[in-house]
């Protein structure tokens, strides 16, 4: 049996198979998600893809992917061809929780633009309902972030600002992030359309609707899963 | 007669007569707010207040408060007492369009904490119908900016990227700025949930149902309208 990694990264070269030369290509952010910058490097840098350019969707992935020789360029109206990313969360109609990694906010401003979205995840991040195991991201303004928190708490109780140390994690735009834990019975879009209208709310980790395709690693090997 | 910028610190000073000692009070950003900080200052250091605490909302703000000798904290979730602050149009009903200044996002945060907002403003500032001769400063994330102006233009084509120089204004939040054109027929409420609701946007210049009351200077005087 196969450890996780492997999977993950079994789950990655397949989700790659889908790039072809020429494509502008979303770079996803997350221990699974670089697994597909450093295959997409990997076939550039052998001839096998040309004409690749990726757009990423943090520091830490644009740094990736210039050090394995992918050209990199900054979102602009354009559509990409496809985005591949991970999730924190995979329900059975694709909608997804992310932002786990903190950079929810520039994936679903790239990935909107994606023609096709493709997650990989590993088989622990597939659930029946969001909410399930991990925790809803949402990315808040860091000024007055105290009474932001307090305007999510009157919606969802349990949760918490994300603070790794001394200080709020601070996401690439800036922000902080509170965790939210999501009871049992919710409806996602309604809830996303509450959150979002929040004040000090920027955006938060739902991303609905969006992904047309998974591929999910588990120790019985990679299994596609498709948008109803 | 007297001029605009003497009108604009008569309707300043009475705001700050509402102002009483040991209250928290929310300080607005701009030129007409900025008489109202220097006039809460000069009662502080003559002794007619005492136990004033200010609560700036934005850098410029903060700056010139402790300049006159204020004492300034950040905000926290407790209820501000009272916030004066100027605004780039008033409607009958006193909702407002705010953020020309470019702090929209820190007022707001600032001023739906406050008990009570009062607003002053020269008679100019005064309209029929929102939109009527400013723009609707939309706060955006800097991260795709092109993408999500596209989607504003969708919603409402007349506007552009606020840009003084060579850069996009960047806001005390790091954002950027959209200033949208409103079309005649709009039904404030409506609209604000809809831009609010857009991918990419962190708030809007719509202060609705917030202010209590204005003081409004013009040629023959102040005036004070009060929400309906």
């Amino acid at each position: 049996m196969a450890d996780l990694e492997t999977l993950k990264k079994e789950a990655a070269l397949r989700a790659v198979d889908l790039v072809q030369s020429g494509m502008r290509v979303g770079l996803g952010t997350g221990s699974t998600a670089k697994y597909a910058i450093e295959e997409l490097g990997r076939r550039v840098q052998a001839g096998e893809l040309t004409g690749i350019v990726g757009v990423a969707t943090s520091e830490a992935s644009d740094t990736l992917a210039r050090q394995v020789g992918l050209r990199v360029e900054v979102l602009d109206p354009r559509a990409l061809d496809i985005a591949i990313d991970g999730a924190d969360e995979v329900a059975p109609n694709l909608d997804l929780i992310k932002g786990l990694g903190g950079a929810l906010l520039r994936e679903k401003l790239t990935e909107v633009q994606a023609r096709r979205l493709i997650i990989i995840a590993d088989h622990t991040k597939v659930v029946n309902r969001l909410g399930e195991k991990a925790p809803l991201p949402v990315e808040i303004a860091a000024f007055g972030f105290l009474s932001t928190i307090e305007r999510l708490r009157a919606q969802l109780p349990g949760g918490r600002l994300r603070q790794p140390g001394a200080q709020p994690f601070l996401t690439d735009n800036g922000n902080y992030i509170y965790d939210a834990q999501l009871p049992g019975a919710i409806d996602p879009p309604t809830l996303e359309r509450q959150l979002k209208g929040t004040l000090g709310v920027v955006d938060t980790g739902f991303f609905l609707g969006m992904a047309e395709r998974a591929f999910v690693a588990s120790p019985d090997g990679v299994s596609e899963l498709t948008r109803p």
